[in-house]
């Protein structure tokens, strides 16, 4: 299968354009697994399960296993996801952008190594460094166009020939750089408009939308603006007002009711 | 000291603006070293020991690492060089780039479990996506500026205002993100003419120079174009030239001196 086809089945498979992000911080685990030698991965498993029949990709951010040594954690997890949930996709945000022998080392980290569906990568070093995660067919590649952070605009919002770098990206990337249909982009959820100029650039192109929940992108606003005529297009991500909802050993059921409550909220408006 | 007295002490250590770039290729090892367990840690440390008298700082690039699963034999790698040859730079070639949050967590990945002393970046995502290792007194943060791809061109050079990306990314460094000093952009060799226009834009702050050896990129221009007045400024790179100098057993020996003769070549032109 390709990557779009892939991608569309997960929407399909629970009716959903939900994707949870792991990012596991320690600090915030409840009393019951603090200290545990795999507490990383069985707080992100419980998570996993208690909200996959509600999401269609799952997305564990590298630098919060990085941080405490927990590659092998991250390994057991991706691993986990996909013989426990066929069907959900699993992307690796790692937000990779080197030069191309070393973007071969790359791929090969995130497809062979952990079995990621799909990576994200920065656009900032061109074509070429992305090239090497192309060559794993019905691999995904999502690039970064607009983010939702403070300094995002510092270069996204450059003027580069009467339009901004994130559109130019967006156009390089949907009319080049998409040509095996492998590649989607992150635009950020706290600027809809800014969703709705590239959903315009770029056709059906799936989008990557962090930035609901914990930094107030705003549900409605985001799903009108860039889904796509079927109703679909988006990887909306959720991480902190889901893997937190809950303070406590209730984590897993608070976590479930805030996700399905987030899926319904989207689908209310697709 | 502050992260450019710590550099400005190993230029002068060795006498040597010469970085050695660490990427370590399994299957370019010596026979010896072949299926070894800890053939990783053991051919960059060889390889590190042999010529840490020529050099300023190393630069191992963690996807040749990741790639194998090999996090551990980076972190002992790390901990050999401060340990055995104190006073030369190790420079985290890692790329990174992403928002203040998760820039914590590479943060502490870099700077805290590997203990490096700077780390490559991409300023893709603005200045908040920076600070977080900013907030390490001492520590240095690499960004991409030019970058000697092929693809290198896509985004860098782009016209914003009558100049190049690049260009811009070289101001915005220099006169904005530097302001507690510990800031440098990466700026590949293949370019003289770009070098010295950077150079012209940042005043003094270092630039790691990429792209010598393997990739093509001239000694002397390189010297001549990025110099500072004091006959500094650069840390210039030279990964696989060096590495894979000899062919086997003698591999130590043909780095040293690839090593030597690249220093002694670079310091003609100061």
């Amino acid at each position: 299968m390709t990557f779009i086809q892939t991608l569309s089945a997960a929407w399909q498979k629970n009716d959903s354009l939900l994707c949870v992000g792991l990012d596991p911080d320690p600090a915030k685990f409840p009393g019951r697994l603090k200290g545990r030698p795999e507490a990383i991965f069985e707080f992100c498993r419980t998570i996993v399960d208690a909200t996959a029949d509600l999401v269609c990709c799952f997305k564990p951010q590298i630098a919060y296993f990085a941080a405490h040594g927990a590659e092998s954690q991250l390994e057991a997890l991706i691993a986990h996801i996909h013989a426990r949930h066929p069907g959900i996709l699993v992307i690796l945000d790692a937000k990779r952008g080197d030069i191309g022998s070393t973007a071969e080392q790359y791929a090969k980290e995130v497809f062979a190594r952990y079995g990621a569906d799909a990576v994200t990568a920065s656009p900032y070093m061109g074509k070429d460094s992305v090239d090497p995660y192309l060559a794993y067919a019905g691999k995904g590649v999502i690039l970064l166009c607009r983010t939702s952070n403070p300094g995002g605009s510092d270069l996204q919002f450059l003027d580069v020939g009467g339009r901004k770098l994130y559109e130019h990206v967006a156009e390089l990337v949907a009319r080049q750089w998409n040509a095996t249909g492998q590649c989607a982009l992150v635009v950020g959820a706290t600027f809809p408009d800014e969703i709705a100029r590239v959903r315009r650039i770029v056709g059906d192109l799936p989008l990557l939308v962090p930035g609901i929940g914990a930094q107030g992108g705003d549900v409605e606003a985001t799903v009108r603006a860039g889904r796509t005529a079927d109703g679909a297009g988006l990887m909306i991500n959720s991480s902190r007002a889901i893997l937190y909802a809950g303070k406590d050993e209730n984590y897993a059921e608070a976590a479930r009711r805030a996700a399905s409550e987030t899926r319904e909220l989207i689908n209310r408006y697709r």
